[in-house]
């Protein structure tokens, strides 16, 4: 296993204004967008910058959805923002393409934040049901937010 | 948007060994693995060193599953082991959980691969159907690979 740690700049940077929420993919990564509009959804990657700080990064427990009434549960247990490596993934429905932009139905990112990855969504053929969640993940549904 | 890159240490590895599948988590993160054992599926992120060579880093377009008769698509539009950043995400059944491991149903990665996120698997409520992809992804099914 290498022990240095793998480089991740951004190609991109995710807007959400005026209503409007785009992925805006750098000009030297946009021959990779050939095909997107194919797809209805893409699942988009992203880094929490705003959680990029050593303290959050250093956080391995949380109360899920940030309710004290959940149990403490390991990150890794949740999609909390703050964990030791900040990707945050989030499956987005896709409104339209042009060069530059995917426009999105909507997406739990802040705006600014730098995009890191784009995949297309193709669902399973076999669902590997049955599918079996903690008590916590359907209470509170109202605080539901993909990001945590 | 920050401009340095940001820094991704592996927290742990994934081993194909014997006819067993388990990631292994590194001790400062185990904490994080509190609750794992209640879901029955998780979402694996591993990065796909193999393919970290500046060559393959700059591949933006490949023919879906390398075979030649799918049409030139970008890297975003696929689920292609060569990207601009490496980040492969597999969803995976959970077979148990000890103190530093968590066994797995399968996993589209090699043995070595270094261990970058996990999260937890939640099923949407709504899921957002309908659902469209393109034409190559319901032919030659047999080729199909999580990773490709």
């Amino acid at each position: 296993m290498p022990s240095s740690p793998f480089l991740v700049h951004p190609i991109g940077c995710i807007h959400k204004q005026e209503g409007q929420v785009w992925v805006e993919v750098d000009a030297p990564f946009r021959e990779a967008m050939l095909g997107l509009s194919e797809f209805s959804h893409i699942y988009v990657f992203y880094w929490l910058h705003e959680n990029d700080a050593p303290q959050q990064r250093a956080v391995l427990q949380v109360h899920p959805r940030k309710n004290p009434r959940n149990p403490l549960t390991g990150v890794f247990a949740t999609h909390a923002p703050v964990r030791p490596y900040l990707i945050a993934m989030t499956r987005c429905r896709v409104i339209s393409v042009t060069e530059a932009r995917i426009y999105l139905d909507a997406i739990d990112a802040r705006d600014g934040s730098p995009l890191i990855d784009i995949k297309c969504y193709i669902p399973h053929d076999k669902e590997q049901f049955p599918v079996r969640v903690p008590s916590w993940v359907h209470q509170n549904n109202a605080e539901i937010r993909m990001d945590e």
